[in-house]
């Protein structure tokens, strides 16, 4: 028996032991062989990585240390009696082991996979294994099974209602924040949207962190139950709501590798918008020279794939696919974001008309599934929610329900202005490396960091006339910003015809 | 600036430093979700995966914690001051990105994801990827590319001679102690026979394990030099000299991935051959059903591969296919097969027959490269040094030079026979369960720990006679393997005909 002791090291998401080599009642040198060691007290049970340690003050010759990860998940007392054993390696490893020799997988192989992951019994070579070997073929029925047994694999939302719609966007484009203004306006006709989003990994700004500029997002499910009810919508981050814990282990890896294949993300999406209880799915595909979808070609194959998956699991799949060539909206980061969000709202003649106009078409696709509304007459029963202030309303309770934000978030004061190098004419933006600037400048840990763009495709520039301005909180992303943005300011001026 | 800390926790093969949360100098929160970070003092830097800490007791503000493998390879004193900043990824992960993604690479891009890997800037996730999607397909030449990348990524050893012989069994016939019956012969005739092995991984013995018994394996390049040039071969533990590093890193994340492709094993093997500076080499192949190779046909195709590559890199490839149906020799663990070595060297008449004439095949074959020798005289060769005792007074010579193990390893006490269950002639034995039986009782940790064999193929036994004796140094050892056994032996008895 080891008496259990916290370890105040935070091991992000894998779950860590920590054994003294000199350790009395095992051998800790063949347990490291092991790699994975199971903790067990009773019938609570936790695999674990394990690391040896030679240092007293960290772990005694009779305790067990567990990461603060691994402490919670555990879920005992400090001092507690635990006992380890070297970990079963999961029976699911055996279908890996096919798939990365070449061998397509069945239903019951993908499910017993996606739940030892969503349980963590894989560590993260072994992920890395899974995704690897899936990127290099994967065929449409084990993308089907993938999405299912991912979205059993958590939390499943339940509704009243029969008809409750959902919008996602694939990602990649600066600025792109439609689902605040989307939720309002279709919330304000009194459709159900209860819409989760992702906190920005690679990306500057995701829906989650401008919304938390505005209000708190990290509800529990049953709060965010409370936030529907009242006001047929919300805004929350769907990282708290544990819809589809494989999925965001799987992320946890794909990110950092830079997997990303049209099966994974279709399973991905498609398993979160199936345990979110969504009927009636829009999806927003845009297609553009730096967007993550590059041709036509490609937007059609993935719609199908999506088309497919909702077809064979009862969701309603729509597919718009959008213009992708350039950052919608004015402002990159967080606050930025929010600014052109709230002006949208408030009918503002300033606001960016392009963040409105897609925001309104996606609105009103929406708008045409509720049974009671004319075909046809989404759009403009869209255009009448916002221009009469029910949109902006209906997101002032949103703010309410979900709690406003206390302190607010200011604008990055440590500001420079990107000049045009030449007269001319704006003929394209480089999403990618505007994203990349942002990053740099503090964005999304700094809410306030960011770019305000003056000058968008086909805009005529005078040569020294601002592109755009950076935003910074702290001298060093300024300098690191600034630096990157004089190599390359990611605008293309073409010649003044 | 931070200073520096040891923080006495073993982290295997990978490099951790431990950053406090309130550390006032960085943003620990912002670097966590980069994971990798560059640790630079002067113009020493390294790599290494961040943990945030909670406890000043282990990191206090001011400092950085490294693991103590990251400690000894940055090779600072503690409290130097150091700085930290993202780690750049390594530029060889575009070129893996593009392997998973189906395309074939060239050889620039493999020496750079060599490099990159045996300077230890993978991660253990992005080895695993580039393992599965290399086991996914890998050409003739890019299998050749990355034996080259290999052997060029680590030490290299050179010798005067221009004749080096080698041999390598691709391994899972347990006993199969050859290697330490082959030099003693060869380098008595004179041939230099300079021998690198590696430790049990997987399986119950390495040669390197089963050599510790009588002599120190973890000799320097230096000191091995100094024993080749003494004795005219060695028998040392080819971790420790460093020959191919980039392939003990695959090699950590290939084995608990089980993963074991055809040209992996070749470029594994032939990379570290071509470090060790051999010339000639002889490769055994055993199949058997329960082998690694088991048909004839998979024999016949590793064999092409290998005389393929050996004869891009210039280094002349024999390759032998032998019985790999059974154990061979009686003991099983390192002990045992130590006693059966040097049964075999002294030409005992109860020696195995089976160790005894494999070995003087291979020795036979190798010596066959020495031009002095009439053509088809090598194995005659073999069985004089043998029979008159040269073989023997190499072998005490070389273990004298390398230094005699000071504390000798008993076999262990706990012991179990396991006995026939009915009368018959043994048909057939399972290597893959009397090497996990073996592993269970503790070997190779536990030299002593092991497996006596009674009775092999076509012996005839009769109901209760023992099969085999399962020796083990520790009950709980005890207790595991020989209800292992009991659960299945395996040995298959046949009818008596």
């Amino acid at each position: 028996m080891l008496n259990l002791k916290l370890i105040g090291i935070d091991t992000y998401r894998d779950n860590v032991a920590f054994l003294a080599r000199n350790c009395e009642q095992y051998r800790p040198e063949e347990y490291q062989a092991f790699k994975k060691i199971e903790v067990k007290c009773g019938n609570t049970r936790l695999l674990a990585q394990l690391l040896l340690v030679d240092d007293e003050s960290i772990v005694g010759v009779n305790q067990l240390g567990l990461s603060e990860q691994a402490f919670r998940r555990l879920g005992l007392e400090e001092g507690a009696s635990v006992t380890i054993a070297p970990a079963e390696p999961p029976r699911s490893l055996d279908h890996l082991r096919k798939k990365i020799h070449g061998h397509t997988l069945d239903n019951k192989q993908i499910e017993e996979i996606i739940g030892d992951i969503a349980s963590y019994r894989y560590s993260e070579m072994e992920i890395a294994a899974f995704l690897v070997s899936s990127a290099g073929f994967m065929t449409t029925s084990e993308m089907l099974a993938l999405t299912k047994a991912m979205s059993q694999a958590g939390n499943r939302l339940q509704w009243k209602s029969p008809i409750i719609v959902d919008k996602h966007c694939i990602g990649g484009i600066p600025g792109n924040r439609t689902s605040m203004i989307v939720v309002p306006i279709v919330a304000a006709h009194g459709l159900p949207i209860p819409k989760t989003s992702s906190r920005a990994i690679t990306s500057p700004a995701g829906t989650a962190d401008t919304m938390e500029v505005l209000a708190r997002i990290d509800l529990s499910m049953h709060e965010m139950k409370e936030v529907v009810e009242q006001c047929h919508g919300c805004l929350v981050w769907g990282g708290h709501v544990n819809l589809s814990p494989a999925d965001d282990v799987l992320i946890s890896v794909e990110r950092p590798l830079s997997i990303d294949t049209r099966e994974q993300m279709v399973a991905s999406i498609m398993s979160k918008k199936m345990s979110a209880g969504s009927t009636h799915l829009l999806i927003d595909i845009p297609v553009g020279p730096s967007a993550k979808i590059r041709s036509h070609g490609d937007a059609m194959r993935l719609r199908k794939l999506f088309e497919y998956v909702g077809s064979q699991v009862g969701l309603h799949v729509e597919i718009t696919v959008t213009d992708g060539s350039q950052p919608i909206g004015n402002g990159i980061g967080p606050v930025l974001e929010a600014r052109d969000v709230m002006a949208v709202l408030r009918d503002d003649p300033d606001a960016p008309a392009d963040l409105r106009e897609k925001s309104l078409q996606i609105a009103g696709t929406l708008l045409e599934n509720d049974p009671a509304l004319r075909g046809g007459s989404g759009y403009k029963r869209a255009l009448q929610l916002l221009t009469s202030g029910e949109a902006l309303r209906t997101m002032e309770r949103i703010i309410e329900a979900q709690g406003p934000t206390k302190t607010p978030s200011c604008l990055g004061e440590l500001t420079k202005d990107i000049l045009a190098p030449e007269d001319g004419i704006v003929t394209s933006i480089d999403c990618y490396r505007l994203a990349r600037i942002t990053r740099l400048a503090g964005a999304p840990m700094d809410k306030g960091a960011g770019i305000d763009l003056f000058k968008k495709v086909d805009d005529r520039v005078v040569k020294g006339e601002p592109l755009y301005r950076i935003h910074a909180c702290f001298k060093s992303d300024y300098v690191f910003s600034t630096k990157y943005a004089e190599e390359g300011d990611g605008y293309t001026i073409g010649e003044n015809l």
